[in-house]
C-alpha cells in the first residue's frame, strides 16, 4: 500500500515514480481518496522536478482510463481495419480547422469520428461554431454517432461521456493553484483524453504564439516533443505540425462567421493562411489513416486539395450538416447564416507596416461582443465577432480598414474597438518583412 | 484584493511577497477562506523557492497574531517591568530542562510564565512529565496562572488558549503535504507560538543529533540562526543553544522517572549533561531577564549554581508544585511518584565502546511501554520508562547494565528491550573517543 504524503516526499525530492505509483494516484484521487490538498502539493512539486517520458506515459494512460475508453472498432470494420485518426489543436484564435478537415477526409474515403468541445475565455469552441448552423444539433447518442460515421464518414458530437474524470478533476486543480504550465502535465492532460476517445493516430496542432498557450516556437516544439514521443510509447502514432498563432487563424472570429469562412475553403477559396493549415492537417491525417510515410505527403497534399477543388469535401460537409440537422442552404457569398446589426469598422490610425498582433485580444473583442462565454454557463451570440482585413506584413495607410466589428449592441462594440486597436501595432518590421510562415514545424 | 493563484505562482516563479500578501494569505487561510488545496501548492512552492528573513518575519507575526496575543505586562509590573523570558526546545528525548530552569529562574527573582505541551510521538511533553506529580493540576485559569507567577514566580500550565491557530493549521497540512522540512517554515512555526505567549525575549534549545528533528551540526546553525535573526525584526531577544541530541538528556526518559531526575539536579546533583544544559540554558534566560551582554555570562552562571547548591532552586520547586495542587513530599532517593511494577535490566552483549545511540528507538522504547503517546487521545502511564546506565563513550563489558525498563507489562517490556538493543552500538570509536559536547554552539 502507498502513503501519498511519501510519493509526495519521493517526487519532491528528484524520485522517478514507478507504474503502480502513478496508478493509485490517478485511481485514489479521482476515487475522492486522495484529498484535493495532497494532490495540489504532489503536482506542485511535479511543476518543480518534473516527470520523464515514461512518468508521462503511465500518468496519460492511467488518466485516460479513469473513465470510459470509447470502443470505435465497430466504424473499423466498416472501412476494412483502418486506423481510426484524430485532430487536436492546442487552442487559438480564429481556429475552423476541424469544419474543413472532417469533409475532406470524409470525401477522400477516411473516418473521422470527432468528438469536439464548447469554448470558453478568449478560444471559441468547435461546438459553439456547429451550432451557429440554424438547426444543427451537436447531442448524438453513440448509435447515431457512430451510424453517422459510417454513413457520412464525418460526425461531430459534444462530448458527453465519462471521458478521462481525471483529467477533469486534475485540470480543474491545477487552474487554481498555480501548476497549469508544465510539459508533462499539459502533454498527459491532452493525451489521455484523445486515448481515451479511442483513437489510433492523432494529429496535434500545437499553437504557438501571441495567442496560443506556448509563446515561442521552443516551448512548443517541446510540448509538441513530448506528446508525440508519450503517445508512441502508448502504442499511438502521433504527429506533431507547429503552427503560427501570432495572429489570428484566417480572417474571421464568431462562430457563424466562422462557419461561412470555413464554407469558403471548401468552395475552393478561402484565406490562403487558413487553407494552408487544413489542408496540410487533412494530408498528415491522410498519412496516419493509410499508414503512410513522409514520402507520401505530396500525393496526400495533391489528393486533399482536389476534393476541395472538384466541390467533393463542400458536398460531405452538407451531407454532414444535414445529417446532424442543420441548413444547407447557405454559401459564404449569400449568407444565410444569423448576422448581426451593426457592420463598424475600425480604421488603421498610423500608416506602416502591421508589425505585430496581440492575439488573445482579437479573442477577448469576439468575447466581450457576447461570442464567446466567460464562464460554462454563459449563452452565446453566434452572429457577432471579428473580421480582421489585413495580415501581419501588410502594408497599410492611415484610413484603411484594419478590420469590421459584428455587433448586436453598440456600447459592446466599443469595447471590442478598444480591443482590436490595443491588439494591433503598425512600425517598420525589424528585418524588413514580417511575413513568417504558418506552419513552423513538424515532428513525428 | 489580491489572487491565492497569482501569490501561489509568484512565490513559484521564486518572487518575494510583501507583509500585505503574506497577512492575506494567513487571514484568508485561517478564517477558511482560501482552501487547504491551495495553501499546499504554496507550501510546495515556499519549500522549493524558500522565504528571505523578511517573509519569514512577516509569516511569523501574520501566524502570532491569528488567534489571541498573552498580555504578561501585568506580570512585568510586578517586577518593575522586567522583560518576560521564554524558553524553547525543537523536542529530544529525556528533556526535563523546564522542571529544573523554572525553580532556578524564580528562585533569582526572574518570573517564568510558561505554557507547555503534551507529548506525541516518541518525544515526551513537560506537562505529562508534571502531572505524574500526585495531585498536580496544569488546568489553571489565566488569573490563577499569573496570580502564580507573580507569588511563586513561575508556573506552568497546559496551552489552552486560542494561541497561533494559523500555525496549528498549516502544521497539520505541512504534516500530510510533504512540506514539513523547511527552515522558514520550522522557524516561524516555533517563533509564532512563542510570540503569542506574550514573551519579550526566547532561549532556544535547538536540539541536534539522532533524536531530534536537525540530524547535524550545520542544519541546527541554520535553523537556529533564522530564529535569531527573525526574533530580532520581530522585536524579541533571541538566544539559541545547540545542544546534542545524538542520546537522551539525562538518564532517565518516562514521566515520573524524568520528574525525580530533575529533582535530584535540583537537589545538587543528578547527571552532569543534563546538569550543563540546564545550567547553561537558566544563564541565558537570566542574561536577558537582566538585559546583559554575553560578558555576564560567568556571573549569571555563578549565580544559577549558587541557588542549585543552596537548595533555594528546590524549595521554588516544591512551591511551585505544591501551588499547583502537587505532592511535594518527594525526593529522588526516596521515590514518592508512582512505581512501575518490573524493572528489568537491558545488558551489554558485546564489550567495546559505546559508539552511537539511536534516540529516537530510545524514545520509541518508552512509548511502546505506555509512557507516552502515539495520538493525542491516548492515556499514558506515568510510572513506566528508561534508565540509561552510560553515557556515549562509556567503555562497556559485555554483561554490565545497558539500562533498565521500567515496565507495568512484561510484553511490553520485550518490545522496549528490542528498541534499546538497537538503539546502542558497541564499537571502536573512529577517533579515539566519543565522548561529544553537549553544547554545539550559541548564537544570539
Amino acid at each position: 500500500m502507498y502513503s501519498m504524503n511519501e510519493l509526495i516526499l519521493k517526487k519532491r525530492n528528484g524520485g522517478v515514480l514507478d507504474e503502480g505509483e502513478i496508478r493509485y494516484i490517478i485511481k485514489e484521487y479521482t476515487d475522492g481518496n486522495i484529498p484535493d490538498y495532497q494532490m495540489s502539493a504532489f503536482l506542485m512539486a511535479v511543476w518543480f522536478k518534473g516527470m520523464n517520458d515514461e512518468e508521462t506515459s503511465f500518468l496519460t494512460m492511467a488518466m485516460a482510463e479513469s473513465g470510459d475508453m470509447l470502443d470505435l472498432s465497430e466504424i473499423k470494420k466498416s472501412t476494412g481495419g483502418q486506423p481510426i485518426i484524430d485532430k487536436h489543436s492546442t487552442g487559438g484564435v480564429g481556429d475552423k480547422t476541424t469544419l474543413i478537415i472532417g469533409p475532406i477526409l470524409a470525401a477522400l474515403g477516411v473516418h473521422v469520428a470527432k468528438m469536439s468541445g464548447r469554448g470558453l475565455g478568449h478560444t471559441g469552441g468547435t461546438i459553439d461554431k456547429l451550432e451557429s448552423i440554424p438547426g444543427f444539433s451537436s447531442e448524438l447518442t453513440e448509435e447515431e454517432f457512430l451510424e453517422q460515421v459510417k454513413s457520412v464518414g464525418f460526425a461531430d458530437m459534444c462530448q458527453t461521456r465519462n471521458l478521462a474524470p481525471a483529467d477533469k478533476k486534475i485540470y480543474a486543480l491545477r487552474d487554481v493553484t498555480g501548476t497549469v504550465d508544465n510539459y508533462s502535465l499539459i502533454a498527459s492532460s491532452i493525451m489521455s483524453k484523445k486515448l481515451a476517445s479511442g483513437a489510433d493516430g492523432i494529429v496535434l496542432d500545437v499553437k504557438c504564439g501571441s495567442g496560443a498557450f506556448m509563446k515561442d516556437i521552443p516551448s512548443a516544439r517541446k510540448l509538441a516533443d513530448i506528446m508525440v514521443r508519450i503517445g508512441k510509447k502508448c502504442g499511438r502514432n502521433v504527429t506533431a505540425v507547429i503552427s503560427d498563432m501570432n495572429e489570428p487563424l484566417g480572417r474571421f472570429v464568431g462562430n457563424s462567421l466562422e462557419v461561412m469562412e470555413a464554407v469558403k475553403v471548401l468552395q475552393g477559396g478561402g484565406d490562403e493562411r487558413l487553407c494552408e493549415l487544413s489542408v496540410r492537417l487533412a494530408a498528415e491525417m491522410l498519412l496516419l489513416a493509410e499508414d503512410k510515410k513522409e514520402s507520401g505527403l505530396e500525393d496526400a497534399l495533391k489528393r486533399v486539395n482536389e476534393v476541395l477543388s472538384n466541390g467533393k469535401a463542400l458536398q460531405k460537409f452538407r451531407e454532414f450538416t444535414a445529417a446532424q440537422g442543420g441548413d444547407t442552404g447557405f454559401t459564404y457569398e449569400d449568407g444565410g447564416l444569423e448576422k448581426a446589426k451593426y457592420m463598424i469598422p475600425v480604421r488603421v490610425e498610423k500608416a506602416g507596416i502591421l508589425v505585430s498582433c496581440d492575439t488573445e485580444k482579437v479573442g477577448l473583442a469576439t468575447l466581450s461582443l457576447g461570442g464567446g462565454r466567460e464562464k460554462l454557463t454563459d449563452s452565446i451570440d453566434p452572429a457577432v465577432g471579428v473580421e480582421i482585413c489585413h495580415h501581419l506584413g501588410d502594408k497599410v495607410e492611415k484610413g484603411d480598414i484594419l478590420a469590421i466589428i459584428y455587433a448586436n449592441d453598440e456600447s459592446k462594440a466599443e469595447t471590442a474597438e478598444k480591443y482590436i486597436r490595443e491588439a494591433y501595432e503598425t512600425g517598420i518590421p525589424e528585418q524588413g518583412n514580417t511575413k513568417k510562415p504558418l506552419i513552423l514545424d513538424i515532428i513525428r
